[in-house]
């Protein structure tokens, strides 16, 4: 027989109260004390019931005079962290992340020349400039690479999709880190294929944006998975 | 400035050494009185710390003699409850939920037709014989809406897309339980609507797949925003 523990059930009930709106966002949760006496637990129970609140993303602990455990609402990175351990954990292959963006992203670019502001544009012209530094490092192309990506994915105003986008192309960053992959070739290709790809975007016409990210996001999976068998086949030459 | 808790730097180790594969799946941490002694910190730190593996679904604490924290795989089950987090704490609006399904879930079904086995088609005909049953109440006509879904993200043989579909499916479940708009008419078109994405799928024809699922959820997230105007707009006359 499972006995639930006694800070997941304090942890469920402060939850609830909290996504019912009841201690809304900024606001502080009664202190520790507090707890203690209302609930009859004892302090270390408590404790543990907000830092289980904490690792969720609900509550953000502060230490101090005016400490507590501060309301907050759970945001994309939380959803980017589980999806992140998802990743890890399972060991999702790269194609099967690869996949999954392309059923993601094309969508995302439509929703974007939908509903870009010009501080996205801002942000996606911002991006294109460090992706197309002739003299950038490999970190610093692939970082812009996923700022581009995560620009285009907050352009389409939906958060749910920026939140899986941005865990999305942290996961795809890290398995592609690889010199032997992003030539000065692959390059160029990316700076032209988020050019236009950008300036549908700008020019709000969601046809041209899906059918434009569609054929990047696939060109670059096939190209990743072609290094990816060949780097395979490689390694038992060796 | 910010100092790190002991429980979370002890938390980021040892998840480390999960996902890098030193403790595989279903084998105990070192006992809480070892990694006392290990990392000279409190008993109450270190058991903050497997609690919070334990939060983030990369352990599973036994109490009892038998007991300790084991491994297991962080799957489905932390990104759904993740990404239910982020739908109600932020409050998403169904219409984003909606959209990200539409981004998703056509590409799951060309995937599904790819790859669809036996058990997999077995899964959907279940389902379809528990949507069509007229008797069945509404919670067992959306369970097993929710378990179609499912199965087709399963039988496009995507871990990722799987666990991002069943959180999905889960959460427009919990958003579309409303008598008014699920009426007769809404279930008979679900009906011959999956009947003939099922077939595209047995057929192992991905262009009518993603066509007639494409169709299908456009649709459905059009009636569900409607009765949901409509809701809003009724209830000040009411």
């Amino acid at each position: 027989m499972e006995v639930p523990k006694a800070s997941d059930v304090l942890a469920n009930e402060l939850r609830e109260r909290i996504l019912d709106g009841e201690f809304p966002e900024g606001t502080a949760l009664p202190p520790e004390r507090e707890l203690v006496s209302q609930t009859q637990m004892s302090r270390t129970t408590v404790r543990e019931a907000l830092r289980i609140l904490e690792v969720q993303g609900l509550v953000r602990i502060k230490t101090g005079r005016a400490g507590g455990a501060f309301v907050q609402r759970p945001g994309r990175d939380s959803v980017a962290t589980s999806v992140s351990l998802l990743i890890r954990g399972q060991q999702i292959r790269l194609a099967a992340l690869l996949e999954t963006r392309e059923a993601i992203e094309p969508f995302c670019a439509r929703l974007a020349a939908r509903h870009r502001t010009d501080a996205d544009l801002d942000r996606l012209d911002a991006a294109n400039k460090d992706i197309a530094d002739p003299d950038g490092s490999l970190a610093s192309f692939l970082q812009a690479n996923v700022d581009w990506h995560v620009a285009v994915a907050t352009a389409s105003h939906n958060e749910l999709l920026t939140g899986l986008m941005t865990a999305l192309s942290q996961a795809i960053y890290t398995a592609t880190e690889n010199e032997d992959f992003v030539d000065a070739e692959v390059r160029r290709t990316t700076v032209r294929a988020h050019k236009s790809i950008t300036e549908a975007i700008r020019a709000q016409d969601p046809d041209a944006a899906v059918r434009r990210m569609g054929r990047h996001v696939h060109a670059y999976a096939e190209a990743v998975l072609q290094v990816d068998d060949r780097t395979e086949i490689e390694v038992p030459d060796a």
